[in-house]
C-alpha cells in the first residue's frame, strides 16, 4: 500500500499529463502515434458476449494489441467472430479444449469476459498454459480466490491484469495529477455513487452462484476501487449498510443496494452508494481543503465529463477498451508501469474491501482492515 | 409522522407551484401582491449577531411582519439598532428584563437568535410572557430540551416556529410537488452533503457548552431536515461514523466530520455528511426510479439551483428569511398552514434523529427510531 502511495506522489504533473493532453487524435483512436513500430501483444477473448464483442470492436482501433483468438462454447458465435475479426480455425478454443493455447503462438494473453464464478479456475487454466491472463472485474468471488489467481500467476510466469479501463481515463488521472500536485489541498472526503436499474430478471448478474453477489459485485465495484484512485490510499475501515426494496428480483445474497464508508489513515472518509435499482448513478466527488474534483459521468464508457474548483476538464474522449488494451500490450511486452495499476494485486485490494463490505452488512459492524 | 406525509401528499402539483411560479418579484420582495393589507406580526429580535442583523435586513421588505423591538445583552448594540430600526426605547430590553415584554403590545413574537445552549431557556421564558416564540435551528441541544419547549409553548398557549427557511424556498417546494405528484417515480435514494470549513477557532460554535456539539448541530441538520423533506418520510433507524483530523480545533464533543445514514420505511436509504472542514458543499440529491432532483446549492442564502431529469429550475430568488417572516406571520396570526412545517414539533423530529447520529457514533452501532 505505501509503495502505491510512493508511487503517485513521485509521477510528476506534467509526466501524468502529457500522454492525454499533448494528443488530440479522435475517439477510439489508439494512443500510440502512428506509425506504430512496436511489439503488438496477440489476444484471445473467453466470453462471447456483450461485453466481449464490445472489447473486440474497440481493438480494432489499438495499434500495439490485436484479437487474434476466441474461445467459447458457442460454435455459432465462434463462427460469427471468425467471420467478423478473421479468426483462422486453428485459434478457435471451447471451454474443454482451450488449454491447448499452451501451443499456439498466436495468442499471447487470453482476456476473460465470462460471469465472475467462472473466472478463477478459467485464470488458473491460462496461466497454466503460459498464456497473460487478463481478467474482467471483479476478478473472483472473493478476495481468497483472487489471490490464488495472483499466486498461480506468479508461478506460471505469466502476467495477470484486471480489467481496470478507468485507470487509463484521460480526466480520471488529471484529476489524480491535481491530487498529487497539491491542487486541491489535503483531500478529506470522497463521495462514489454507482448504479443502474437493471433489467432481465434471468441473467447471470443477478445469480447469487455466477455473479457471487448483486450490485457491489458488479457496479459499485466502480466506487470501491475509484474510492482508491481517487484518494491515493487504502481504507483502514469500513461500515455499510443494505437496503432491499424487492426481495423477488433480488434474491438471497444478491444485494440490491447497498451504502458503504471507508476510513483512510489520513482521515478521509469515503461515502458510497451501490445500487441496481436506480439510473442517474454514476458520480465520483472528491473534496479538499483546497478545491475539490467532481466526475459525471465518471465510470460509464464515456465521454467522462469532469469538472474542478478551477472549471470544466476538457479532456479527449478516447473509447477506454482501446486505450485499456493498448496500454496492456505495453504493461505486459514492455514493462510499462501505469500510473494506477491494474495488477492482480490491485483487484485483490478491491476484493478485500468488498468482502469487509459483506461482512459489515452481516454483523452490523465496523470491519477494521489489517 | 403519519398525517405529515398525508398531508403532504394531498397538496395538488397546481396549488403548491402557483404562488411561486405565478410571481415574478424582485429577490428581496415578499411573496404578497401589494397592497397588503392583513395583519402585521410584531417581532422583537433576540440576539443581535450576524444572524440577527440579516434577519433585520430581510424583514425591511417584509409586508406581514416587522420589526419592532429588540433583546440584547448589549447596549451599543441596542443603541444601534435602535437608530438603524427607528425602535423606539420602550420596546428595548436586556436578558435581565426582557420578560417585561408581556406588557408590551408593540411584541407579538420574540425570534431567538443565540448559541444553541440558551435557546431553552429563553424560549420557556418567552412563553412565559404570552408570546410566539421564533426560535432559530437548532431549536435545542437535545429531543429532551427541545419536548420541554414545545410542552412550555403549549401550556402558555403560544406558538413555537423554528427557523427552517428552507421550507419555504420555491425550488425546494417545486420538487416536493414533483415527488408527490410521482414525477420521480418510487424515491429510492437521498444525498445530503452539507458543510463549511470553520473559520475562527474561538467562536460559540465550536463549544461544545454553547453549541452543544459541532458541525452537526450548525450545519448537519440541513441534510438532516432536508433529508425527511425531500425524502417525505420519517428515517427509522439511523447509522454513523465520525472522523476528526483536527482535534485541536475540534475538542472533545465537538463533530467536525461525520457520516451518517438513514434508512426510511419504504426502502429509501439517505446518505449524508456534515462537516466543518471543507468546502464545496450543499447540494442535496433524491433518485427516484423515474427520474432525480437535485439542489446545488441546496441551504445556502440563495439563490438556490435546482435541476432534475427535465432540466434546470429557474424559480425566482427571493431573500429567504423575508419570505420565512411573512409565511410565519401568516402561520402565526392567520393559522396557515405551511406545507413543510415549521412548528417545535418539526424541530425536536431533527433533534431526536441527531441524538441517535451521536449515539450511533459513540456506540457504533445501528440505532432504531421508535
Amino acid at each position: 500500500m505505501k509503495s502505491r502511495r510512493d508511487f503517485l506522489q513521485k509521477i510528476s504533473a506534467t509526466a501524468l499529463a502529457v500522454p492525454f493532453l499533448s494528443s488530440a487524435k479522435a475517439a477510439g483512436s489508439s494512443f500510440y502515434e502512428e506509425p506504430y513500430e512496436g511489439p503488438v501483444l496477440k489476444v484471445a477473448i473467453l466470453g462471447l458476449g456483450s461485453y466481449g464483442t464490445r472489447v473486440a470492436e474497440a481493438m480494432r482501433d489499438c495499434k500495439a494489441a490485436k484479437l487474434t483468438g476466441v474461445i467459447s462454447g458457442t460454435p455459432s458465435k465462434i463462427a460469427d467472430w471468425q467471420k467478423k475479426y478473421g479468426i483462422p480455425a486453428a485459434n478457435c478454443y471451447n471451454y474443454e479444449n482451450f488449454d491447448k493455447i499452451k501451443d499456439n503462438k498466436d495468442i499471447d494473453a487470453v482476456y476473460i469476459i465470462t460471469p465472475n464464478a467462472l473466472h478463477k479456475d478459467q485464470a488458473i487454466r491460462v496461466a497454466r498454459a503460459g498464456k497473460h491472463v487478463i481478467c474482467e472485474k471483479p476478478m473472483a468471488l472473493n478476495a481468497k480466490e483472487g489471490q490464488e489467481m495472483v499466486d498461480a500467476c506468479k508461478k506460471a510466469n505469466v502476467k495477470l491484469l484486471v480489467g481496470y479501463r478507468m485507470h487509463f481515463e484521460a480526466n480520471t488521472l488529471e484529476i489524480i495529477r491535481m491530487r498529487n500536485a497539491g491542487e486541491l489541498g489535503k483531500v478529506m472526503f470522497f463521495q462514489g455513487l454507482s448504479g443502474f436499474r437493471i433489467g432481465d430478471p434471468g441473467q447471470w448478474r443477478l445469480s447469487k452462484e455466477l455473479a457471487g453477489g448483486g450490485a457491489l459485485m458488479d457496479i459499485g465495484i466502480y466506487s470501491v476501487n475509484g474510492a482508491r484512485y481517487m484518494v491515493g490510499e487504502e481504507p483502514v475501515w469500513v461500515t455499510a449498510q443494505e437496503v432491499k426494496t424487492d426481495p423477488v428480483k433480488f434474491k438471497e445474497g444478491v444485494d440490491e443496494t447497498i451504502t458503504f464508508q471507508l476510513g483512510f489513515p489520513s482521515g478521509v472518509i469515503a461515502s458510497c452508494l451501490s445500487t441496481y435499482s436506480m439510473n442517474y448513478l454514476d458520480r465520483f466527488f472528491l473534496n479538499g481543503t483546497q478545491g475539490f474534483a467532481e466526475l459525471q459521468p465518471a465510470t460509464g464508457y464515456g465521454p467522462i465529463k469532469g469538472r474542478t474548483h478551477k472549471g470544466e476538464l476538457n479532456l479527449p474522449h478516447k473509447t477506454h477498451q482501446t486505450v485499456q488494451m493498448d496500454e496492456m500490450s505495453a504493461i505486459i511486452l514492455q514493462n510499462k508501469k501505469p500510473v494506477v495499476p491494474v495488477d492482480g494485486e490491485e483487484g485483490v485490494k478491491d476484493l478485500r474491501i468488498m468482502d469487509a463490505i459483506y461482512e459489515a452488512v452481516r454483523t452490523g459492524k465496523k470491519v477494521e482492515l489489517g
